[in-house]
């Protein structure tokens, strides 16, 4: 086959696949008042790219782990971003009406609501992450590290990664950043996530070789940059209703980005650039970690 | 001893012991901005009952755990709690200036940056639970059950829990509840993390006898309701310093609660009543209990 339709199969196969995961995660049941679940469904269901999750079960297929292990940290990462969009989407941060084409969870269902369904959607994502691993492992006595993989997306998701990062991404509104300092703030914003979403893959097949490990961290950094500078030259090139999001909000908000700090041209340079580096990364690890190399090229090519 | 003074000693301890673990769990570290530890700490540090973490210390030893063991657990549910706290302060939900006798953490941090607070003390609350796990018993493959013990606060906070009884506290506001959907939505909004608190400090024994685990749900469900009761009793027989958060707030905000479903008198003999109940459930564990028995006490006769 050729490989750019087989990893648009692969790809396609692997949404499939996370988006039955996350609606049974997010099914409606008993104790659980029905307006809430909804809202959570609304917040995590039929959008995005879940650039997470591919990365995670791309991850997972380096490290020979079956894909079934995977769901588990491929569904907690979803709902974790998906929360932080909610809480990032409200008026008291980006003031956003239009996320992954459809309206936001305030707009829809009031900011009481939705600080509560982010609230309710990072809970869940620790709980997706462990649940396997109670019941059919046994009360945590695993094979698989339980205690590094909650460890490593909570660090991932909290102050020192993407909380950290928004924190950092308030306090720069209206400011200069140097480019440094831009790097700094989205290596924890975005760049945390990424990279926890390639290293729960790997924990997926067990312990990582030292050489592993340093391969899925080169490639995590190059990514989580390429992802960001895409991110910022598509607010400028790209229109609302491609995005899904409102586009343009960069410069709207005062926000530095890439593109203001080094223009576009340069821009797509860094981008292609960083997706050259993200595929060297990987060379010594061989065939196994295509889907990787793969999914870097979308990162770097991607249009909304 | 005199078994007041003794409990008294207890109790001093073990707040003295969670906070240095807090202070400890919340010191300013590179890779974390230093604005956003300032006001984790802030909403964290110095104040509060800390009651989670007695409940926790108080199970352990019914469990013959070592303190040590309970420390991180113990932090994880005062971080969870007072995570609950910043974000149900905020003005989209009840928009209060005075917590812990203290500025709410938005009125001295902003709005934005009291979302994060919440966002990352969820995220450190996980990390601090499993922290010692990875660090002394190796990688998660533990003694202790750590899938079991991450599920149990996950679910305790979230959708089935603390930010489910919060949905429900909402859609309650102005409307006339009968009593069984109040303790509906108290169970949730409150009793779940009391009980969890229970259940962690247990398992941080090991295995849990069924035996032991019946009194727990017994001690759990009475405590939880009682803890409730008392919280709508104070509401209107005490002043905001002695509360340490504004007073009288219930029926300002035309909320449901005891009292104003009971009336004071019957609010008052049914937290005494409830206080019997937890009691009794915890007879059949003998002695080892008594810290836990105590607790009961000072849940129904505090003042604050």
């Amino acid at each position: 086959m050729d490989p750019d339709l087989a990893f648009e199969v692969w790809s396609g196969e692997r949404a499939q696949r996370i988006e039955n995961v996350l609606a049974g995660a997010l099914s409606p049941q008993a104790g659980i008042p029905a307006p809430l679940i909804d809202a959570m469904r609304h917040a995590v269901l039929d959008g995005g790219k879940r650039m997470r999750p591919l990365l995670a079960y791309a991850a997972g297929e380096l490290a020979g782990a079956d894909p079934a292990v995977v769901d588990a940290p491929a569904a907690a990462l979803e709902m974790m971003h998906a929360y932080s969009l909610v809480h990032d989407d409200m008026p008291c941060m980006d003031d956003d009406e239009l996320r992954r084409g459809k309206p936001t969870v305030h707009k829809e269902y009031g900011e009481a609501n939705a600080m509560l369904v982010g609230d309710a959607l990072q809970a869940l994502a620790f709980e997706a992450l462990v649940a396997p691993l109670r019941e059919t492992i046994g009360r945590g006595r695993a094979t698989l590290p339980v205690a590094e993989m909650v460890s490593v997306l909570a660090r991932a998701a909290g102050a020192a990664g993407m909380a950290g990062g928004q924190a950092l991404d308030l306090a720069a509104v209206g400011a200069r950043l140097e480019r440094k300092q831009l790097e700094a703030m989205h290596q924890l914003k975005t760049g945390a996530m990424l990279a926890s979403a390639v290293h729960l893959g790997l924990l997926g097949g067990g312990d990582l070789s030292a050489k592993m490990r340093q391969a899925a961290t080169d490639y995590s950094e190059a990514v989580g940059l390429a992802f960001q500078v895409v991110d910022d030259i598509l607010d400028v090139t790209a229109d609302s209703a491609t995005l899904g999001k409102t586009a343009g909000k960069d410069q709207a908000q005062d926000k530095p980005t890439y593109v203001s700090i080094l223009g576009l041209a340069e821009s797509q340079a860094l981008a292609h650039q960083l997706g050259l580096r993200a595929r060297q990364a990987l060379e010594p690890l061989g065939p196994r970690a295509g889907s990787l190399a793969r999914l870097a090229d979308f990162i770097v090519h991607r249009v909304y």
